[in-house]
C-alpha cells in the first residue's frame, strides 16, 4: 500500500536553521500542492500550512507541517508521510492517532512504515497525532494523563478546556478537510488506526461516522474509558459529571448501538501489558458488545508484548495489510 | 538473518521504576546468560550486566544493559537485539556504531531492524552505541562534536582524555568479551556497520583488525577524518598535534595500506547531505585508496537523501543481507 501517513501536534519540535528550512523546501516534491504566501493563487487553506521539515524516506518524503487549527485556536502540527506514488496520482488516506504523551515524532520514527507502504500496492495515508499544547490554560501541564499530550479526542465542554480541547472534531473534521485539500487524495478513502489513548480515538471516529473510515484497526486500545481510571478522570475533566455525556466517546457504549456499514475491526493486545492487567484498556467489555451486534473483531493477545512501540512495531504490517484490503478494495 | 544487535551508552537514560525492573528481569529469556550478583557460580563478566529494560520485538528481545567499563572506567549502557533463535543456538553478531550525539536508542528506536531479522536465516547480532559519558571531565559536554557523544572511536593519548576516551579498545575488545561471555553467540562471527561517526568508526575496527570481521558495511561515514574539520577537531584533542599519530585512526590512510583477507565494503550515501557538500565526509578519497589496493567498495549515492535515520532506514535492510552474506557462509 503506498501511504500517506499523518500525525499531528502543537508542540513545537523543529530543529531546523532558517536555510536547512529553505533547503528543504527546494528539495519538496509536493511544493505543487503546498502554496508559499507569495503565491498570488492559491485558497486560504493552501496558504496555511508551514512545512518544518522533510527528509526522502523509502523513496517517498516523511514531512512535517505546521498550522493555525481554527477547531483548536492554537498552532498545530502533523507529520505525513508521502509515498512515491503520491507524484503521479491520488492515494488512499490511512490516519494514526497516537498515545498518551506522544508528540508527532513518535510513530514516524519508531513504527518503521514507511518500509512497508511503497511494496503494498497504491494508496496514500496520513496519520495523526492528536495533542493540544501550548494553550496557556491553568494546569494543563501538571499530570502527564490529562490536559497537554492527554486530549483523549473529546469536543471538551467544560471550563477552561472547552476552546481549545476540540481533537475530536479537529480529527474528524479540520484535519481531513486540510489534507484533502493540500494534498493529492482521494477523499472517500481513509481509514483509521492508533495505539492506547490513539486506539480508543480510532475507534470512536470511526463507530460515531459510519461508512466515513473504510477500515479501523488499534494496538492496546482503552476500549471502555467510561470503566477505567484514564477515561474516568479525563471525561470528568473534560466532559464534566454527567455519566450519560460519555457515552459519546466510549467505544464499548457506541459498539452497543451502531448502526451502518459493516465495519471490520483488527485490535492487537500485548498480554503482558502492564496497563491491561491494570484495567485501564478493558478489551473483553468491547468485545463482548461487538459480538452482541455482530460486528467482526479480530482480536489478537499477543504473548509476552507489553505496551510499548517495539509491540507496535511488530505487527503494524499487519495493520498496514488490514487497512489496503478496504482501501484498495 | 537472525541477529543480536547492540549499541552502548554510558548515559543514563532508564526511567524505569526498580519494580518495572524487576518485572523485566523476571521477564528475560536470557536470564540463565545473565547471572546475578547473588548467584555464587558466575565469573566476574557475568556479574558485570544490569538489565535496564527488555521489550518483547518481532518475536525476539529488544534489551539495554548497564555495565562498569574497566576500558573506560565509566558506566556503559548498549541495547541488544535478541532474535527468537537465539533461545535455541548461537549466533553471528553484527556491531552498530552511531554518530554523533546519538545515545544506544538511535538504531533501535528509527532503523527498523528487528523486523529484518528474524526472517533473514541464522545469525544473531549485537550493536553498538559509541558514547563516554559522564566522566565528569572538564569541557566534555561543551560541544557536539567533541567530548561526551563524540569519542570518535580511538584510544586518546592526550590530557585530560587519554583515561576515559578509550573506544577503540572498548567496541574492539572490551566489548566483544562481554557479549561472547553473556549472550548464545559464535564468537567467530562477527561483523560491523555504522552511521556518520560511526561508519568511520566501523570502516577503521575492520581495516585496523585484518579477518576480525566478516563484513563491514556504512552509512554516510566520514571517509578522511585527517582532511575533514570534524576529524581535525577530534584526532587534536584526543590524539595531540603530531598528525602522524592521526593516520591509525583515518580509513582511507589505513585502506591504503592494507593487507589481509579480502574485505568487501558496502557504503551508501544521501546524495542531499548537508555534511557531504560542507566536505565533512570525503568518500572520494576513501574510494580512490580502494582502488588503488584493488579492496573492493560498493559505493552507491543515493539521490535526494539527506544524512538523518529516514536515509539509513531506507537502505538497512540492503546493509542486512550484505551482513548475512558473510556471517552465515
Amino acid at each position: 500500500m503506498e501511504s500517506l501517513f499523518l500525525q499531528s501536534n502543537s508542540r513545537s519540535s523543529s530543529t531546523l536553521s532558517p536555510q536547512r528550512r529553505a533547503e528543504e523546501v527546494k528539495s519538496c516534491s509536493f511544493q505543487g500542492f503546498i502554496k508559499n504566501t507569495k503565491t498570488t493563487n492559491t485558497t486560504k487553506l493552501a496558504m496555511a500550512l508551514t512545512q518544518v521539515s522533510s527528509n526522502k524516506c523509502c523513496g517517498g518524503y516523511q514531512k512535517v507541517f505546521e498550522h493555525d487549527s481554527s477547531e483548536l485556536k492554537c498552532k498545530m502540527k502533523f507529520a505525513i508521510y508521502l509515498p512515491p506514488k503520491a507524484e503521479s496520482g491520488k492515494c488512499p488516506v490511512l490516519y494514526w492517532l497516537s498515545g498518551l504523551t506522544c508528540t508527532e515524532q513518535n510513530f514516524i520514527t519508531k513504527a518503521g512504515c514507511q518500509r512497508l507502504l511503497p511494496s503494498m500496492a497504491s494508496s496514500l495515508s496520513p496519520r495523526i497525532q492528536a495533542h493540544v499544547s501550548g494553550c496557556n490554560i491553568e494546569g494543563e501541564d501538571e499530570s502527564w494523563d490529562f490536559g497537554t499530550g492527554a486530549g483523549f479526542y473529546v469536543d471538551a465542554t467544560q471550563e477552561p478546556w472547552k476552546t481549545n480541547y476540540r481533537m475530536y472534531s479537529y480529527v474528524t473534521e479540520e484535519l481531513p478537510r486540510l489534507i484533502n485539500s493540500n494534498f493529492p487524495v482521494d477523499p472517500e478513502k481513509m481509514s483509521i488506526s492508533g495505539h492506547s489513548m490513539g486506539g480508543h480515538g480510532a475507534l470512536i471516529c470511526a463507530l460515531k461516522n459510519p461508512g466515513k473510515y473504510k477500515a479501523v484497526s488499534a494496538f492496546a486500545p482503552i476500549c471502555n474509558p467510561m470503566q477505567c481510571a484514564w477515561g474516568q478522570k479525563a471525561f470528568s475533566g473534560y466532559l464534566g459529571p454527567e455519566k450519560s455525556t460519555w457515552e459519546a466517546y466510549d467505544a464499548t457504549v457506541l459498539a452497543a448501538s451502531y448502526s451502518g456499514p459493516e465495519l471490520d475491526i483488527l485490535i492487537d493486545q500485548g498480554r503482558d501489558d502492564q496497563f491491561l492487567s491494570a484495567s485501564q484498556l478493558l478489551p473483553d467489555n468491547l468485545i463482548a458488545a461487538c459480538s452482541e451486534k455482530k460486528i467482526p473483531v479480530v482480536f489478537r493477545l499477543q504473548q509476552g508484548y507489553d505496551h510499548s512501540y517495539y509491540f507496535v512495531f511488530s505487527f503494524v504490517e499487519d495493520h498496514i495489510k488490514h487497512h489496503a484490503k478496504y482501501l484498495n478494495a
